[in-house]
């Protein structure tokens, strides 16, 4: 047996990146954000499919991306930007493309990453896609605090008129006064808001379509919100139904996101109730409960939550995602394509990179990052410790 | 706006995972092994669907298993294993499998990795498939150690019988002299070697299958090896092929893993001959070159074998994998299914987890790992830094 041979591992770019902007994030999460951001950090150009919900702004983004790059003197080809849907499926099709990241709908979500998967050669596809995101008021909790989560409910659900991929869908409130009083406060929150503009009209028109759809489901009464405004103002939604009702077949319409200012209320009578309306609950990017002190349904909503979901929250609302190294945006399917990533926060960036082992290597054909003088400062592992 | 809430962000196992065992590690890498002890190190449980060409060894290996198991009071339901073709599709499609880990042949491979996709809840397939591992030796090496070189080459495409995922299938020799004398001194060192015992019958049928699809290629010429022996016993084969040859479609099957001792010397004029055949090969585990001290080629083909494979190799063979930090086993497809995962080395432990955040917990209800006093002692990042 000879020497052992020297191995050294780093990650490096996967290759050209292509991002489909969302719809309800034109500057954080479109053509410039959290994709495009951790791509090019990761050193992979980006090819961006602009959303339909904002030509114009889209490309003046690009512009001013451009202009970036111009002055840092980055190389041609960086950045591109395309238009419309053909360009779209193109891009996903493209022997140049070597990964894609999505934040949008279930179905196109899931056409792409379908598509993405039969190319001659797949690629990975990091899809952000819909999420109900459930929300639990304890029967300690709701006699403790009615009021404040109420309305701290209803302050979240309807934040940025509804048009967050976090915003609490699915509201798990104890039957009896205590939950009766978390449901008035809020019904009361709603009904203080005035109508709400909706960042497309598309957005809006698909939201009045899942607000119809989930009011015919048999069984919900419609605590908030019978008019429905029209063009790009909607009204804040509210619904309700039995838990039992919600974990039935016939329910399952409820369990969808219906993106924009709608919630519904799933009332409980025991804790069987609820963890059967949750189990059916499809997983989230988030998970949020509220309890009292030393309340009994904390440890296990605490354990639920992080099997169903990326962010569990204590006391407290899912919508503000802070751009972090903690920060997980990305839950079990269906919520996110690759349940192993996040595309917010430093964690982003592993999405766009491969492992790959040098052997035996001069080190005049080592990367930097691998060289024994470690000119680059980075933080590395040698046979096994941390340095 | 409120204070900044409390993030905490670790990873969690993804469930129990179903491992398919290899035909060529009946120890190593079958119901024991790499994927086993990285999924177990995880926190989840496995269920093993056995290899048919050692279904005793598998039985023997999970009895030492489970005898393991209940020395340390393992939970109940930890380790599963099943035998045949139906179990290990049902364990594909079977609802309570989060992830696969496979090692084995495209076809199969594929064909599992599409019926995951295929699941209601899809879920990660992990598949380190075929590699024809190119091997590339330059003018300027040949010219200085033809004889090594070629020997060297020998011993390591028939290391195991060659039924090694990394053995080197295709060997980029230049023409000329000390091309001829690579070329020779490889010749000699296979002739040396007595008929092989495949670990399998199927193994040794399925070799003499694809020797004699390689050799009806038009344009090979059979170096080594009319013989291919009877039984579990074969002899090593060596075929040789112009390089604008093996860079034309018509020669699509030479470029395809052979598994077992057998390979095809690629034998070019030009530098840029070489790039076109390079060019063709597909993506692959391993790349090796063997180059000269200040060699003109090494450059361009140390970032080629980056961008080619998932182990670059510099005056070294492929066949030796070591279970360490820095290893990487896994390239891009069609080598793995998925090009940022690792079957060896300690990296293969991330293919079993997902990140969870936790937001404003309890310290109580927070996992070990995540509280302040940090009982496990493992490493942290807060804020940013890392302690």
């Amino acid at each position: 047996m000879g020497p052992l041979p020297d191995l050294r591992r780093m990650r490096v770019p996967l290759g050209p990146v292509a991002v489909f902007g969302s719809s309800n994030f034109p500057f954080a999460f479109s053509v410039p954000g959290g994709d495009t951001s951790s791509a090019l950090a990761a050193g992979c150009p980006v090819v961006i499919k602009a959303h339909p919900a904002h030509p114009a702004t889209s490309e003046r983004c690009f512009d001013a991306m451009l202009r970036g790059a111009r002055v840092v003197a980055a190389p041609e080809g960086l950045l591109g930007l395309v238009f419309g849907f053909e360009a779209g499926v193109a891009l996903v099709d493209d022997p140049a493309i070597s990964a894609v990241g999505f934040t949008g709908s279930v179905a196109a979500g899931r056409s792409l990453w379908s598509r993405a998967n039969a190319r001659e050669v797949p690629i990975p596809f990091f899809g952000e896609l819909g999420s109900a995101n459930p929300l639990v008021v304890t029967a300690g909790a709701a006699a403790e605090r009615s009021a404040e989560i109420g309305a701290g409910i209803g302050s979240s659900m309807t934040l940025g008129g509804g048009q967050f991929c976090t915003k609490p869908g699915l509201l798990f409130v104890p039957d009896g006064e205590h939950g009766d009083a978390v449901v008035a406060a809020l019904v009361a929150s709603l009904r203080e808001l005035s109508p709400m503009t909706m960042l497309a009209a598309g957005i809006a028109s698909h939201f009045r379509d899942g607000a119809h759809a989930v009011t015919a489901v048999s069984g919900t009464s419609l605590l908030v919100g019978a008019d429905l405004e029209e063009g790009t103002s909607v009204t804040p939604q509210l619904l309700e139904v039995a838990a039992p009702i919600f974990a039935g077949a016939a329910a399952r319409a409820l369990r969808e996101e219906c993106f924009g200012p709608l919630a519904v209320v799933v009332r409980y009578g025991t804790g069987d109730e609820l963890a059967q309306a949750l189990d059916v609950a499809d997983p989230a990017l988030t998970f949020s409960f509220f309890s009292a002190a030393e309340d009994p349904d904390a440890s296990w909503l605490a354990e639920l939550g992080q099997r169903k979901a990326g962010r569990v929250i204590a006391n407290g609302y899912p919508t503000g995602v802070g751009v972090s190294w903690s920060m997980q945006h990305g839950g079990p399917w269906p919520a996110t394509t690759s349940p192993s990533s996040t595309s917010v926060g430093a964690a982003g960036i592993e999405r766009w990179l491969r492992p790959v082992t040098y052997q035996n290597m001069p080190a005049e054909l080592l990367p930097e990052a691998l060289r024994d003088e470690n000119p680059l400062g980075i933080p590395q592992r040698v046979d096994g410790s941390r340095h």
